[in-house]
């Protein structure tokens, strides 16, 4: 098995260090080196200073052997971090032709004059390797130096994750004869990460040593995550399939996905394989529901509308829940939300609903209803379903929880594909 | 003046280099220490391996003359930091006893039994001062080793956000004698940062020499922050405010707010002086727009509610949008908008409404309605007022960008004072 190289990753701005923009960058590059089996070693943001990126690289190089470099490369950054890296190199900038094609191209396609500024965008350091940007105008750069790879890349997150993905890590695996590694994920919604661990412990520590399972947590669930590491038998990835019926069977109903797919997502392809529509009634989530549901492209195809009845005459008038239920009950119940469920049903016309009410805090809780008290339903032409819950941890991660709790209680009570 | 010193951060934590988390403890820091005028000289994560920390320590040390450290500090994560720090300052960990009552109270209050990794939590390196955490269970620790301050600080946001808020700030004023600097936020909207920039020029050009404006976008909107650095004359603070008026007449109607206000906090507090209620309609925002206006704790004092009408059913039937209407202008139309802004008025029972329409993407432009095309209106009982834009940086951002000029097309149409 080859050494595998560390990776340092090093973003380059002054917006970094005063906290005007938040490094997103760096994360995706950590998970995808991960995916991949490297180690990032460190990950530094420095100024826009020559001497301290120098400096900077020159202590990444003593602790990695592949150096990843982004933000510094529009051309509103002088193209700073490049002049840079050609005088660290002890190089001259030096014109790459397709690149200058690719520039003009872009800006003939927009019909928009070209300025000098644009055109120095396809100057790179005469020792480089351009790597191609289709999705920008500033290129990628590949160096290597004295045994350690140097990659620079545009701070353009959309930008960095193309050449990420198309040039930079396929390379890396070549490049340092990268083992294979596999990944298999399954979504789960609705058990802590503990009692996950709980009830999949003996699973787990009966895996192969080179299988590793990751707990990733989010608001209301835990994402798995399967690793395989290159064993040098064959079929890698059908062995961890395999392991997979026994994991599913072990979780139950808090499995609802294998792969990168998010809950609503998800709920999105069970409502259109059963050609049902959508509709939700929400007071605490305030529009968040729909929001999340049309958050996916093509909703449109199942999801109708909502009602978001912030106010009790709302309630009353929008979605009939009736004076007495809220007079007996009060707006965050179980008898209430379930009025609003059938409600909008009614109203909006479709085949399913959802509602929601709750106490978001910080204000209007009660020695009986603390903020935090959340109730949620489910209505189809069949049944009504509803659960009263308690989550406290500040107004917004409430009313997230409760949209994920809402989306699960549909999931679980949506009729089988036969019934539907 | 004194030599202010520079400041480096550094983030503990396997889970920051894998990217499973995001690092936005540093950007908070980065902000706060630049409004009291202290410049950050490099942002470093590191894992959680000891002899990696300490090397990171080393160089931070070299770097900066103060080196603020977060997380590796909860029950969790072994108190990996504190452990390391006190080897590094070759000391022991003793028991601090007002940390340990702390502790202990929290417990009893929540009346859970305690764990000895919970005991253990009161522990700290025998050379630190500790800074008292109202907020959570791990102390802050300041530190000061041969004329270099480190403090370490646990990695959870709201805790580190105190102990930097209550202790850590106000300590390093003091302690390097930083001259005092005042801000002065002005919020606007709907005007681009170089059309911005162009209208206040010569204004900007002629602050004196310690007033800095900076120039700090979101999508839809600046929000400008001007600086002032003391220069031994009296009123820093009147000075400044005294060059606003000029400021607010270059920009007339973008400004929407002093101080750190969000729109939509903004347009709360003009309904709530004119006693108004607000209401929604919306299609391709979906929900967020309701969500926006309901993210403000206590926006139920003027919100009711909001209909999402995502399908043209129940834009005519929850909304009274004509058919023919939507026959002969389309969903995504002026025509269609103003409509649906009426129709919430009325069946939401509001004094005022506001409405969007527009074609997010990825799907479903056309040549006439290219994706990103976008329509909205606001509804009172006097005028109804509708706007069509373009606007198309992927769905997401799209609804973003519509909710924003929605708030805005509101707060530019409500009633004056004397008139609601």
């Amino acid at each position: 098995m080859p050494l595998l190289p560390d990776v340092e990753i090093m973003t380059i701005g002054d917006e970094l260090l005063y906290g005007q923009v938040i490094d997103t960058n760096s994360a995706f590059m950590g998970q995808e080196l991960a995916k991949i089996g490297l180690r990032v070693r460190q990950i530094s943001s420095v100024s826009d200073r020559a001497d301290e990126i120098v400096a900077a690289l020159d202590q990444a190089r003593e602790r990695a052997q592949v150096v990843l470099i982004t933000g510094g490369l529009g051309p509103t950054k002088d193209d700073l971090t490049k002049h840079v890296l050609a005088r660290y190199f002890q190089t001259e900038l030096v014109l790459h032709e397709p690149t200058l094609e690719h520039v003009e191209g872009i800006f003939r396609r927009f019909n928009r004059p070209m300025l000098d500024v644009n055109r120095q965008q396809a100057l790179v350091p005469a020792n480089c390797e351009v790597l191609f940007n289709a999705v920008g105008t500033a290129p990628g750069m590949w160096f290597e130096d004295q045994g350690t790879v140097f990659v620079s890349m545009p701070g353009v997150p959309h930008e960095m994750k193309y050449l990420m993905t198309e040039a930079v890590l396929p390379r890396l695996q070549q490049r340092f004869q990268v083992p294979p590694i596999e990944h298999v994920v399954v979504q789960t919604v609705g058990l802590g990460e503990s009692f996950l661990a709980e009830q999949i412990a003996d699973w787990e520590a009966a895996l192969p040593t080179n299988f590793k399972l990751a707990y990733l947590p989010y608001l209301g669930g835990v994402r798995l995550r399967l690793t395989g590491h290159a064993d040098g038998l064959p079929d890698l990835r059908p062995r961890m399939e395999a392991l997979l019926p026994e994991l599913r069977a072990r979780l139950g109903e808090h499995v609802f996905a294998e792969g990168e797919v998010k809950l609503e997502e998800a709920i999105g392809r069970l409502l259109q394989e059963r050609g049902l529509t959508l509709g939700t009634a929400e007071s605490c989530t305030g529009g968040l529901l729909a929001h999340r549901i049309t958050s996916i492209p093509g909703s449109s195809a199942y999801f109708l509308g909502s009602i978001v009845a912030y106010d009790n005459r709302v309630k009353q008038q929008q979605l009939d829940v009736k004076a007495e239920t809220l007079a007996a009950y009060g707006a965050v119940s179980e008898e209430t939300v379930r009025e609003m469920a059938e409600g909008a049903r009614q109203r909006l016309g479709v085949d399913v609903a959802l509602a929601t009410s709750g106490i978001a805090g910080p204000d209007g809780g009660t020695t009986d209803k603390p903020v935090g008290t959340i109730c949620i339903a489910y209505a189809d032409a069949h049944q009504t379903v509803s659960r009263r819950l308690t989550f406290n941890r500040g107004r917004q991660l409430n009313v997230e929880y409760t949209v994920t709790m809402a989306l699960n209680l549909l999931r679980l009570h949506l009729p089988a594909l036969a019934e539907a």
